[in-house]
């Protein structure tokens, strides 16, 4: 039965931001996790604090947007939840900045190679 | 009740394609709409139109994918459409090109420095 | 009835993560199943295969992220699985690291220069 599956039998795309350097540490707890498998973006964003003012030269300027990582990683028969916390663990400091994780359902999936389709496919 | 909160007390990813020198209007609509938060990425795209062709040093050469960022929004309190009406507002220009917005379902989400889930964590 | 339209009257999102000497071929399929609209993003990542170790001037050193490029094509119109299809037929060489496509439920679409919502911004 498909709810004795893990995510219900369903397929789930766990979107992660984080810092930059915190990629390394990341990795190796998705691989701990059995759920080795990445795509790797480099982005930039914001969260919650207000822009930051900062001085170059003697000039002052406004940083409002800090380089991150997206990670995502899709998976079936690995808890999405578990990917979360692993993900969450692995780049957490304390510090403001820190990143997101988001899950979002998947309705399907294709390995180009095989052809193959559904969870057999992540 | 689930239902009387914004999004039916869902967490919605709002992801925008735009012109690049769009962003900072996008970004001041965001926060303008109480929904601040953001992820910018580097894309490139094409839309419905043909590729067009151009010329440089006498050789014609056709363009068919055009810079645009990717701005991806993820929100709980503050309604996807009213998120992607702003985005959609700030982003217009009128002529082909503007971009689309997109609105996703998010089953979660974690803040990594607080290890807080849920619409908390957005 | 929505059951008679393609994707049942929904909307989705196809994600591939192809090699990146295989996007012209990507592009061409997308236009030839009717969905030549896409969004381009250069990527790094890694699927089930262990690291591969190489040698730099006689330093060994281990390469676990490739480039890839993700392809972003949200339909309405044609069924996600063919464009699934399309995508994985035109990235396929038969060795490992040929990427994977999946399919995501969309809420809902805006095209930013009209204004439209739902089925037709897409
Ligand atoms: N709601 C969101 N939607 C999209 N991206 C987000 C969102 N919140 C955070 N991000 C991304 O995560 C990055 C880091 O966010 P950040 O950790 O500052 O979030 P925060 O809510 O301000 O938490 P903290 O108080 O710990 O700083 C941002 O730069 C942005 O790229
Ligand atoms: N269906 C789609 N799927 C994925 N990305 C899209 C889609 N439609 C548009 N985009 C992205 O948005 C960018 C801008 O698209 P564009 O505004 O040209 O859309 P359009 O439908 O042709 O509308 P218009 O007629 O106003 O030009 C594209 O370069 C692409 O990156
Ligand atoms: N489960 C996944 N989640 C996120 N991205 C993935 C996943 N699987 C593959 N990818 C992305 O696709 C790229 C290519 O993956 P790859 O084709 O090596 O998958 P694979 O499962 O190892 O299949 P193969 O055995 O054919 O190599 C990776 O570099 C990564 O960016
Ligand atoms: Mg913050
Ligand atoms: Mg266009
Ligand atoms: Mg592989």
């Amino acid at each position: 039965m498909s709810a004795d599956l893990p995510n219900d039998g369903e397929i789930k795309l766990v979107m992660a931001v984080v810092r930059p350097d915190k990629l390394s540490e990341v990795k190796r707890a998705l691989a701990d996790v059995g759920a080795p498998s990445l795509t790797v973006t480099n982005v930039s964003g914001r969260g919650s604090q207000p822009a930051t003012k900062s001085q170059w030269r003697g000039e002052e300027y406004t940083v409002d947007l800090h380089q991150k990582v997206k990670v995502e990683c899709v998976v079936a028969d690995v808890p999405a939840e578990d990917v979360a916390d692993a993900i969450a663990d692995a780049a957490r400091t304390g510090d403001p900045g820190d990143g997101k994780v988001f899950v979002l359902p998947v309705d399907d999936a294709v390995q180009v190679r095989t052809g193959k389709t559904g969870r057999d496919a992540v």
